[in-house]
């Protein structure tokens, strides 16, 4: 980062008055630049027992398998991103149901926020991001190729939320000195 | 937004191939600037049945009341965010627990995420952002001053939790058609 949105000049690296963290600051409009970590949102679609997966058409993690997630855009709710991304990356429809897992991947400044979802009337296919789109049974899933920790984390407590008949909340913190 | 960071040249406005929204692309070196909603991460502190409440000295909602919450962080968990500004704005250590309230704010671009949260030693003062800070009894918030809606629905959520002795995670979206 190194020019002012605002005014075009240039920006420094500096604790602004009244702040702790080092910013981007324009040495000309005085303007601060924040950063800050992304929502990434996504759902993990069932069909009966089976759970809709899409591999990866791009990077990183390119041939890799995930649940449908994305970054959530402004001016759309949580639940209407995990639909979003849904559509895009695995042309589905769903209902998209209760937060079940919240990940802080903090190396990557990023909160991945997964749902649980039922895939509404059975159609799907690769989106522009997607190889493939598939739906698996619990047994076949993937576990070796799967994309994330956190998805894998997701799919984890997903399935064994459902064997066990709960609804629960699940929360993480990866990337972090000794965590996994 | 005006000027590419990278190379300092104008923006303009247009839907990058492969998206399906419009970004702040640089006419010049076609850097996509992404803007994306915002977390912002809070706690309700316990002292016994007391609750921490912290009467805000900036804007938005100078004089009025709010928990401990601000936007998080590089760098940090959701957990390690809210501690961290309970510290700043409230001069006080926390012991984070869990999620209990996420809070679509659809027109502001942002995410709230509160967690029920415990004082760890008792002490506790104006943090710089902050006019005073004080101990509530239930019976005494001040409803008619609490500085958002989002904090409202959470104060509400977290008492209602405790009175009926559960733990639950509640989710609302506002600033949308037809929400409160």
């Amino acid at each position: 980062m190194n020019f002012c949105t605002a005014c075009g000049h240039r920006l420094e690296l500096r604790v602004p008055e009244g702040d702790s963290f080092l910013r981007h600051v324009c040495t000309s409009c005085g303007k601060v630049h924040y950063v800050n970590p992304l929502v990434v949102v996504g759902c993990v679609p069932e069909a009966g027992e089976r759970i809709l997966l899409c591999r990866r058409a791009i990077e990183p993690r390119s041939g890799y398998w995930t649940i449908p997630a994305g970054f959530m855009e402004n001016g759309e709710t949580l639940v209407e991103g995990a639909a979003r991304e849904t559509m895009e990356e695995a042309m589905a429809r769903v209902d998209v149901h209760d937060l079940f897992a919240v990940v802080d991947v903090v190396h990557a400044r990023q909160v991945h926020m997964m749902y649980r979802a039922t895939l509404l009337d059975g159609g799907y296919g690769a989106g522009e991001e997607s190889l493939e789109v598939a739906l698996f049974e619990p047994a076949d899933i993937p576990w070796e190729e799967i994309a994330f920790r956190s998805v894998h984390f997701a799919l984890e407590k997903f399935l064994e939320d459902r064997a066990a008949g709960v609804k629960r909340l699940h929360t993480i913190a990866l990337n972090r000195p000794g965590s996994p």
